[in-house]
């Protein structure tokens, strides 16, 4: 077992190799991020060349693709016959040709995403997203496992978990957004955050949840029948949340592109549909 | 017992009460929709003047604040000594401004937001916001409670409810659009949204929800201290978001703008801040 990449989650990763009983090899550009690791029982390998020879198995987490490359392509015919595991965040396109530079020297290819932090590296309930070949992530999973009991293959597209990455990620970034506004509106009168709080939770569990998961049967279906929510009657409730954010003093930008999202639908005659018919707008582009 | 307007969620109002036992009049500027309501035991009143006279409490549910003013001004003497309670959607200032009118008229004033859809009111769960006298919501909370079991008063602002409604309404909107960009990036790789739901649903009860309850502890507390995810490394990824968004040909609309409060942050000083510090951008507009 080989971990490039001793960042917090690097570390954490070979720490989980090195608990489990994996003999591990370790290597970072800049020295010193290994001792507590060595100290574990991990092996340093003096250069990057000696770390990929170490491991059958190539653990790759540095902070961007050109950082991967500017490590590995000087020693890229040591990964002949290795099976690498690329834990390095980038775009899915990144991940694919990742892919096909390293079938191209002959190492088997998984691109995967941690979607946790660096604490809950190992725990049986961790997450990891992996895309690329099955039958690799089938014969090394209960390797990869170590690293996270809730270790997923996606499929055979190597940026398939990148694309998985972001769609939980866009989901944090715009509940917690809006959180946020919602925060600063009751705040605008002095309310605490904390008296929004149960009422965000319960809303968020209660109401939203299960409305996303309409939407996706909606989705799926291609049907946008509703009784209840139409477009029209939320872009209206849209417009009027610009408005009170403005008049309460808070900028409404994150609630904009929902409000324009809208009124194209509206526009294009499907005020009457289900709000999840949005995503027509959404992936189709002008 | 009065209800004034008798669309579907006011018609829904006027059967909880006389589901209830309580002696209901009803009415409704255009006539029939009283018709279900009238074999259910409710009295028409044959014009608003007389709807009014008829409940000691006037409930009112119409389209929105100018409809309430075009019906209730011309027999605003009607409602001294009433208590009216004013379920109509519309901005916090027009409810601010609809109890000073309707204290003039010397009626006190409630205005409430029913936090669900038609057919769940009158649940034991069923939410509803109160804003104004608490000596008011006291008085009549047993009856009020009829509409649903979990009817809150949240302060004698009689805008407070309005603002509740807006940041819950905001943050359903985010988030089930948020999910709708997640589903349209899988789709671009002709992978189902019910793929991702599991994980979406999963994600959002372990991550998105606790993220939120300590965003609300930053924001109260207003210290943004993070050794884990901050605002620099999530600005970059919403601009890597943003790119891989349009590399799958769908719209990146919905996180530009939580891209460019991040920027923002990252431009004032404050990279190294948590998340939740974008709140000082929302909150203080330029």
């Amino acid at each position: 077992m080989t971990v490039i990449g001793l960042g917090m989650m690097g570390a954490a990763l070979a720490g989980a190799f090195l608990k489990a009983g994996h003999p591990t090899t370790v290597w970072n550009r800049s020295a010193g991020k290994a001792d507590a690791l060595v100290e574990q029982g991990a092996g340093l390998a003096a250069n990057v060349g000696e770390a990929v020879a170490a491991g059958d198995i190539v653990v790759v987490c540095v902070v961007d693709y050109d950082a991967m490359h500017a490590i590995l392509d000087p020693v890229g015919d040591a990964l002949a016959g290795k099976v690498m595991v690329n834990l390095t965040s980038g775009l899915p396109e990144d991940a694919r040709e990742a892919a096909k530079w390293a079938e191209r020297l002959g190492a088997q290819y998984l691109d995967g995403y941690i979607m946790t932090v660096p604490p809950a590296v190992g725990l049986p309930q961790t997450l990891l997203f992996y895309g690329g070949s099955k039958e690799t992530f089938e014969a090394h999973q209960d390797t990869l496992k170590v690293l996270g009991g809730n270790s997923v293959h996606l499929g055979p597209d190597a940026g398939i978990a990148a694309l998985y990455d972001l769609a939980l990620l866009g989901i944090l970034w715009s509940t917690l957004t809006s959180a946020l506004h919602g925060f600063a509106l009751v705040g605008s009168e002095k309310v605490p955050a904390a008296a929004l709080l149960p009422f965000a939770e319960a809303w968020i569990t209660h109401v939203a949840l299960p409305s996303i998961k309409g939407a996706a049967q909606q989705v799926d279906a291609g049907e946008f029948a509703t009784n209840i929510s139409t477009v029209g009657l939320n872009a209206a409730g849209l417009v009027k949340m610009i408005k009170a954010s403005e008049a309460q003093g808070i900028r409404p930008d994150l609630m904009v592109p929902i409000k324009d999202f809208l009124a194209k639908r509206v526009a294009d005659g499907h005020g009457a549909d289900a709000l999840a018919s949005m995503i027509e707008v959404i992936r189709n582009p002008e």
